[in-house]
């Protein structure tokens, strides 16, 4: 997706370890406008799949779920790390290793919220290694629901989450893939779509 | 406004404890068609406000502030609880208590997307005690920006957060405020605004 990647030239910063920083429009500074783009893109490309929900995680996979839902007229529920006291009953659990902040959480998803009957869109900003996508996919199939599709803002083309992904024969739509990138330079190289 | 008033005596439950659940709506499964009706209340509410930001916390206040966000043409920013190792720089910090979790939370906004020029609409799903909103405000007061207002979903009448800032001449927007609730019978009494 043509915006994104040239508003991930504009705005994002690389840093040493692999790290792009979008914090100014995309996971803690957020450009509503821009999610209404990329809304309309993921809607255009899973127009065959029959969404009936979107799963997403908390902290920054909300705002754009919250928006992208909108798009597909659905509700957007997000999973939740750690238990909350005013969660109660029964609900989905997994486990979620995330490198950014070099721990492993719980992840819960109330049984209300999932069942059999719903076919899911799974909406997260980033894409690397693949456990936070793979914890949500892991809640979806605990529920018997389907997996219909991943939209993913920004993939790590050089980290291997998408790939594995893709050889499962899940749909996985990121609107920009980086192929690599360089803290030395700021250079980043996009994967042809 | 009767929209929620009444979305919440059809799904909301009461809970021993002053609990009331609304996770099937509002903060865990999510719908935004209710979301973009607040937003266009709090449009009215605040149009006399040069407001040209929205600042909500993680993670149930994400989603209402994103969809809020469009209905002012501004972007949102979302204070974090504790510290990511991507987050560097430099950052306000303040600290909230958390009733419902029983701990206290380090809360940090970048530097880059708060300043003394912002005008800020506080966005949030719940004002019981008011100690989210309070640590909102003070981010936004280390920053020497303007605090507008703040709009709340559900307010709990009657617990102190609403007037404790309303006396501070803080304009607080409640698009419900529970007078009482009762676990026993799931009666919720809202007040007349």
């Amino acid at each position: 997706m043509k915006l994104l990647e040239e508003r991930i030239r504009k705005d994002g910063v690389v840093k040493e370890g692999n790290i792009l920083k979008v914090d100014s429009f995309l996971n803690h500074q957020m450009d509503v406008a821009l999610f209404n783009a990329m809304g309309e893109e993921w809607k255009r490309l899973f127009a065959d799949r029959p969404i009936n929900k979107i799963l997403t995680i908390e902290a920054s996979g909300i705002a754009i779920a919250a928006i992208v839902a909108q798009h597909f007229n659905v509700p957007v529920v997000f999973a939740k790390k750690a238990q909350s006291v005013n969660l109660d009953g029964e609900m989905y659990t997994t486990k979620i290793e995330s490198f950014t902040h070099k721990r492993t959480y719980d992840v819960i998803v109330s049984k209300k919220f999932l069942s059999s009957e719903d076919h899911i869109l799974v909406i997260d900003d980033f894409l690397a290694n693949g456990c936070a996508v793979d914890g949500l996919i892991d809640l979806i199939q605990s529920a018997g629901a389907t997996v219909e599709g991943v939209g993913i803002a920004i993939e790590k083309g050089f980290q291997t989450g998408g790939k594995v992904l893709r050889d499962k024969g899940i749909r996985v739509e990121s609107l920009a893939i980086i192929e690599s990138m360089d803290a030395s330079t700021g250079e980043i190289v996009f994967r042809e779509q």
